[in-house]
């Protein structure tokens, strides 16, 4: 039975009925299943996720949008197998799915835990420190982030439906923006049981998630300002949609992430038989190989040293020469068929453009022996190589991407050499520079960065645990200048604040520290008639302060600090030369002693919700205490934060140390960890 | 005699001679220059800039590049009268020129200053920490920025012929990357004689920079996905530029300022009589007459609560016919002519429009007096106040940009209407919060910060010292979403870092820290034949190594220690109630006795290179230390830094403190301020 592919809109699955586009097996033709958005209606989809998921989003804070993400993936995780079982009619074999269902599982895993880890639990971010805005300092400025008011659409490529798709949900989830995804259509009935696993799943709000099988319609005419609209896919559609009058004209704020001819370059230094030599071909081969080289990853230029060529070549024939191609659920088969006949039929296309300015050294593309399978009803296709022999005058090798397994090899005489080549990609996602030489290393990456989203510097130190050069990853930025698009996806939380708004704040410190929760200096510090340590976490407010009395650091302080610690340098022991020192009046006290003296004067000791320092940031020592200086302490909460475990909390507390004139002498932040008053009970931020 | 404007390519002085368009001066309408730009090779220009400008800024440090912007800023504040005396012709009173060319080398000065206090003293920034992405951590990845490898192409606006410039300028320079400047012919004198100043100055390297007065003619047929296009100017031009088939197709990096109906919302709390109603009516007036008006960051729309709506308007409307107009040179002027009578004729059509939804409460746009001039040969202008009667449904007043001095009032009900009148104008640059109610201030602030770069809160606190609604800021964002464009500038280095690529670099832990001049865990550490405290900055090299022998920390120590310092908290003192504590086994040692302890064991006493430890980060205290445990540190060169002084460098220490079983239970960033070999002299970074 042919499935019909539902599409979820407005919290309800729409089935559709009219205008039904079906979809083939990519192992064997047959109809896998059918889809269409005719009847849906684009505009009231762009208003619920608006006026129904963006206020419930935004009404979570990061955390709790963090702890959906990863019940999310939890769900998905019990349910992997059925969803590889699907996926094989995409072309996919077990190797794939660990790229596409693993890899998208483990992206919400890694949001989430970024947002618990690295976000507050907040509806908001402070970007930056206060940026200073008068001499008096009663006006000064801060940058917080919010959640964009509008929906994020997602428009995703056929060959990873449910990477591709949690890719981008999670960022968009975890920043409190609503999405309506939109797979290819080719695979998106992989991406629909993706969906209804999430909605059986119930963790995320009403309105949060829509979903389209088919096509766009006229999504796009609904979209504003406050709308981000990301892409990934060909250039041709790319264009399409950014120039579409509505985006454009709102500024909408656009992601792309499209064609690239990503580069992999063997330094001088890998002669045959070093292990970077071997590393190469190896990635080589994986990367024209896995998903059947449909990977916006995937390696096209094959860049190598003049001397090495034939080598490079003839490895790379031997070993793509032994890659099984057939039916991806045997498990003697390592790459399956692309994803369609028709992309079969374009992958062919491309080849036959690059052939005119290179030779097939392998493979063909019209021809491919299929273990288990039909290889003209299937999309099946044998790995191709080319070699281009003029590479820095060839165009298409640099500018046409066949969408499949296939790579062209090109020599370089010199390492300005492969920079240049490397550049006539005009911008990729990721290169690979496979090297030990140190040198080659620092001319090859700092020659190329500018050019890409990633470079993979690959050799005998870091290859067993290397992740490949054709994987993103979720803490690393994926996209690239140029050709590949110019956008720039994942990066841990770069990839959140795409769908943030950043917005400066000026005003009085009162009023900055009481909007962005963080105490700045200048705002009201009141001490408080308890020491503030004797308050549990959820009883302290931001600004609650102790001042202590103060305390003469006398000569035999310091001496006798020195004989017990055992630092006697100079500058706390020989006043002669103390005073040649250009820092320093004489002989002074040392840093740690001003700390220790100021931790003894502001401690409570007897045990009460402060539990322990944990830590202290950004300590600065600002003048130089003399014998006989005198030291008081200010100690106020700075910032709060809920600690992992609900009994406990973060606090942050700014000191300043002061000497006998009101001199600040030193300042930092002090980490400390308090019990909280509601066991288990976690309070709102 | 009438000027003939050059423009400046490829390092020459263009004087054209064909297709002369004139300009004439704002006062009086006589003609004060005449400029074009044809027979200009555009091709060659954006060639020039590739391969001659961009390489010789990129050879340079970012240290360096700020202080050719100082020297720049410098040779213009010594010239700064003359430019003012040239700007009169465009409009600007002395006033207006505190904004446009005060304002200008301000933001020279300040990303000067930013560059060598806040970038490295290289060729590239790292972004972030490293990324673990192994267990064993034999491959990770780390973010680094690096210029783009294209040009910057300014297209500005004609209100602010210095400011508009240097503001894109300053930050476009500090990254690396060359510019070509077009800015708007109306005004265009005025940049041509800050260009000249520049070429004068001579600091800039050949090639960094080129101007265009007059048509930028085919220019953006030439750009590429390395080059960054800049825009400030209306939506109309914006979308031309951002839909230019060669920047669609090229992903050419876009960043607009466009069309903002900037809102100033009057919290319901500042009744008639309070300082902030006072204010308000003040900001109002300035925002409308400062440049008559015309500032992409003028408040256009006054949004108050409807009991105030009459006493706001009565105060606006006695204050606004106190503005004496006229001859922007005469000092009793306080507001000039418009910058052409075309816009003046576009100002009085937006007028008209906005007046269907609304009636105009003050002044004629049709008539003035102009002191000191003839308001019909000069593009004089009366400030114009509306009133709204209907403003939820109204559009026009929220849509229609009245590039002058006009302004329009709206009631609203209550602080969800301000919201939601302010959304209407669906993206601006700025918006003023004028409350000392801070929960008015909270609604209010997070209600509308999404839609925008920058809200100003404004109240008593903060009034005497603030720069005002209409002010962007170097440090601060400016930008907004929506109709505003969707760009950002300036903020510091994040207007810096639109020129810049980042790009993820994943490899081993050895191959990072050589590539990031940053040393990281698993990289080699070579312990030193000599203490790294003997070796002068210069001799210092990153991964340099000191291993300590261990101590015992006795309980004797810690005793000693607490009656000492102060510090007898209880988990210090007390076995039973340290016990109790969920982090601490009993007793342990105070986390500063370990630090004190730790440098006793590293620091070397006698005089020599080192000369102070100025401070610490990212301390954690990983581990308790238990009476009995021994400890003993590793502190390894993690990175280099010039000081400001050339006769000292900056050392970032890793420092880890491990106990007798080589767990860690410290670590930290220790600071040290060293001298440096070569007396003045500072080697390249």
């Amino acid at each position: 039975m042919t499935r019909i592919l539902n599409s979820y809109a407005l919290d309800r699955w729409f089935v559709p009925e009219e205008g039904l586009v079906d979809i083939p097996s990519a192992i064997d033709g047959r109809i896998v299943a059918r889809s269409s958005t005719r009847g849906l209606d684009m505009a009231a989809m762009v208003h619920h996720a608006r006026t129904v998921g963006g206020p419930a989003l935004r009404a979570l804070t990061f955390h709790e949008r963090a702890d959906r993400l990863r019940a999310l993936a939890t769900h998905l995780t019990a349910h992997k197998d059925a969803l590889a079982e699907l996926a094989a009619d995409t072309g996919a074999t077990k190797r794939d799915n660990a790229f596409d269902i693993d890899g998208g599982i483990g992206t919400l895993f890694a949001y989430a835990s970024r947002g618990r880890r690295e976000l507050p639990a907040q509806r908001f971010v402070v970007d930056g420190g206060p940026e200073p805005l008068s001499r008096g300092g009663s006006f000064l400025g801060m940058h917080v982030m919010t959640p964009l008011r509008g929906v994020a659409v997602h428009v995703n490529a056929f060959n990873f439906p449910c990477w591709g798709m949690l890719e981008k949900l999670a960022p968009s989830i975890l920043a409190g923006v609503p999405v309506i995804t939109k797979p290819a259509t080719a695979t998106a009935y992989v991406a629909e049981a993706v969906v209804r696993l999430i909605v059986e799943a119930d963790v995320l709000p009403k309105g949060a998630l829509q979903l389209l099988c088919g096509s766009a319609g006229d999504l796009l005419d609904h979209l504003a300002g406050q709308d981000v609209l990301s892409f990934t896919g060909s250039a041709a559609t790319s264009q399409v949609l950014r120039d579409h009058p509505a985006v454009s004209r709102q500024a909408v704020r656009f992601i792309a992430e499209r064609d690239s001819l990503n580069a992999a370059v063997l330094g001088p230094d890998a002669a045959e038989g070093t292990p970077e030599f071997n590393l190469f071909v190896k990635e080589v081969v994986r990367e024209m190989t896995v998903k059947a080289g449909q990977k916006c990853t995937a390696i096209r230029r094959v860049i190598v040293p003049r001397a090495l060529e034939p080598a490079v070549i003839g490895a790379l024939k031997a070993q793509l020469a032994a890659v099984p191609v057939g039916d991806p659920r045997r498990e003697d088969v390592r790459m399956g068929p692309l994803a369609s006949l028709s992309q079969r039929a374009a992958t062919r296309e491309a080849v036959a453009e690059i052939a005119r300015e290179a030779e097939i050294v392998f493979g063909d593309p019209e021809t491919v022996t299929a273990i288990g399978a039909d290889p003209e009803a299937g999309a099946f296709m044998a790995p191709v190589l080319l070699r281009c022999p003029d590479p820095l005058r060839a165009v298409a090798p640099h500018a046409v991407e066949a969408f499949g397994p296939v790579a062209t090899v090109m020599a370089y005489d010199d390492l300005d050499d492969a920079v240049a080549l490397v550049a006539k990609g005009e911008g990729s996602l990721v290169a690979s520079v496979v090297t030990a030489d140190p040198e080659v290393a620092e001319s090859l990456v700092f020659g190329i960065a500018a050019h890409h989203g990633r470079v993979h510097v690959l050799d005998r130190d870091c290859a067993k645990e290397s992740t490949g050069h054709g994987s993103p990853l979720p803490g690393l930025v994926h996209g690239g200048p140029g050709r590949a698009g110019g956008g720039e996806e994942l990066g841990g939380l770069r990839g959140v604040f795409h769908y943030l708004q950043r917005t400066a704040v000026q005003g009085s410190p009162a009023r900055l520290s009481a909007l962005t929760r963080t105490w700045l200096s200048g705002a009201p510090a009141p001490v408080t008639a308890e020491h503030p340590f004797r308050r549990d976490y959820d009883a302290l407010a931001v600004g609650d302060t102790v001042e202590t009395p103060s305390r003469v650091i006398t000569l035999d302080d310091i001496e006798h600090f020195a004989s017990f610690t055992g630092d006697t340098f100079y500058a706390h022991m020989n006043e002669e030369a103390a005073k040649a020192n250009p820092f320093f009046p004489g002989r002074v006290a040392h840093g740690y002693l001003i700390l220790s003296f100021a931790a003894g004067l502001f401690v409570d000791p007897a045990p009460g919700p402060l539990l322990a320092n944990y830590g202290l940031d950004n300590l600065r020592f600002l003048k130089p205490v003399s014998p006989g200086d005198a030291i008081r302490v200010r100690l106020t909460v700075k910032q709060k934060q809920p600690a992992r475990k609900p009994e406990y909390g973060e606090v942050r507390w700014d000191v300043e140390v002061f000497n006998q004139d009101g001199e600040t002498v030193a300042r930092y932040e002090l980490l400390t960890m308090s019990a909280r008053n509601t066991a288990g009970g976690r309070a709102a931020a």
